[in-house]
């Protein structure tokens, strides 16, 4: 749940001056993203979603992500629209925060992801890849294998404080991941989203609706995107590894583009790096983050969990590929 | 902000099945009410708040809150209205917590409310103690000047850690507030709303669009609601009397429901017990709310720097009447 940014309705009517959409009829701030403010906007043209941004997306990289929900919505893959004002302009300030409206997308996030919502979802993972091939934005992945020292580095005590000894495994693990080139040209590259959590997904029913909140979304190894979604959407809430929901992922993605053989062979090495990056951003989180704050911290031993089955995996069939 | 309860997608559909309000297009926690998890509901029949009962609104007194909600639409007076379920029920229990879905309200809660919002407020308020006068509903309200003594006992100390000398003049005030009858007979009884903050207020524009959130609604004597709004709506940040808001807040009550001589000669000390009701809950909150709670609590010296302006106010002039 994340509110930080507070906007009154003399902001808000003064905000919404700029642009077409009429007078506010209803605005409630809503528990959706960790990193930004959002808000449920009524006006007299329909329904749309205010965003404050608040943190680590940062301003220079804000006008890519636009570029990018407006590059997927006219391919016809259903995220966010960003609305310009009257001026053309997406991007705007609101009570001194960066900020932008964009539209309302129906459905439902599913707490419990099943078989056939993991193969919808695969599906439309590699659809969201094919429709941004012609995109030209390019994001460096700030979150990507060559920040995992530095985002480790003196962090060895707090992990064997969480888990006796868990800091020599992340150290062979991370040294194994280093001497692996995770981002090899050998890899089909694109645009990923890096965060399609089932947070970030909606579904009407069995039937995926739409992705949300491309605010991590960068230039990557393709692959990477799918070992994300694994390590999210196929383990369950005791870390063990959900087959079928793998399997089905996997499937739902190669149905509509098939993993070239370097993609497979790479799948476990990549599956654990995304953990690795999760664990990693989990476990500053969560000693950085002070007591008292709005969003308590994810627990960085779920990940622990999955690092573990990603140690015993050997090949893309323990997926279920 | 306040979302306690989670409720998973599958849990909704299962829910909804029992309605006759379509399958779910949409579901938001949002940040409304700092008693109960709130949740903004989209379905195929429309948009609705699903609300599930956390605390101090005891399930005993839950169905008195539907029948007054009930009463006041079928009057016109704008509300939530609860929806009923296949066979009629409008309480049910979700996630295991008692839980209603209502009818969506339009408007936004002013944050700095202007004197022409203060003039609307008043006459809705007068509305709603007419539109409430055929409601044969009963409740004792457990927060009047019968239960300000417990609530004060003991919590001296926590008073004069939070203003030195303070727990001496709010020792003087309850001996004051005790010696006078605040609820004597003399004086109109009816229902009241009793938390009627701007929060709990709606406006489109100027123009009053509904009041939600009956939560504290209890029986009892008219006046002491329209004190517990000049309290609400008629002080700035910094604790001054806005004289003109007060003015134009009394002036729509009486232009609808004119106050009779004993409500009049009783304004200042309704007054005073109404700030003393709101900071004596504050006082108690701040006190025992854990440091990492999610809702922080309000700040009980708002309310302390209130009392000072009613403890100089001779008569019902000094607030504008």
């Amino acid at each position: 749940m994340a509110v930080y940014t507070s906007v009154s309705d003399e902001a808000l009517s003064a905000y919404l001056s700029g642009y077409d959409l009429g007078a506010p009829l209803a605005f409630k701030g809503i528990a959706e993203g960790v990193e930004n403010s959002n808000y449920y906007l009524e006006t007299e043209t329909g329904r749309y979603i205010l965003t404050l941004f608040e943190k680590r997306a940062s301003p220079a990289d804000l006008p890519y992500f636009m570029s990018l929900k407006r590059h997927l919505a006219r391919q016809g893959f259903a995220c966010p629209q960003p609305i310009e004002d009257k001026k053309g302009k997406m991007l705007k300030t609101l009570s001194g925060r960066p900020s932008v409206i964009v539209s309302f997308l129906e459905g439902l996030s599913p707490k419990r992801p099943n078989a056939g919502q993991c193969f919808e979802l695969g599906q439309a993972l590699a659809r969201m890849h094919k429709a941004l091939e012609g995109f030209d934005g390019r994001r460096k992945n700030a979150l990507g294998p060559s920040s995992w020292a530095s985002l480790w580095a003196g962090r060895a005590p707090d992990a064997d404080a969480l888990q006796s000894g868990l800091s020599s495994l992340i150290n062979a693990d991370l040294a194994q991941l280093q001497a692996m080139d995770l981002c090899s040209p050998a890899l089909p590259h694109g645009t990923i989203h890096a965060d399609l959590f089932p947070d970030n997904a909606f579904f009407l029913g069995e039937r995926f609706s739409g992705a949300i909140d491309f605010y991590f979304a960068c230039s990557g190894a393709l692959v990477f995107d799918l070992a994300i979604c694994l390590n999210a959407w196929a383990f369950d809430s005791r870390g063990a590894y959900n087959f079928t929901n793998g399997k089905n992922l996997i499937a739902g993605y190669q149905k509509v583009r098939p993993l070239v053989d370097a993609e497979l062979s790479s799948l476990p090495m990549q599956a654990k790096g995304a953990a690795m990056r999760f664990f990693l951003t989990r476990l500053v989180d969560w000693t950085e983050t002070p007591d008292d704050a709005l969003v308590k911290p994810k627990d960085p031993l779920d990940y622990a969990a999955r690092l573990a089955f990603h140690r015993k995996a050997k090949s893309a069939t323990d997926y279920g590929a």
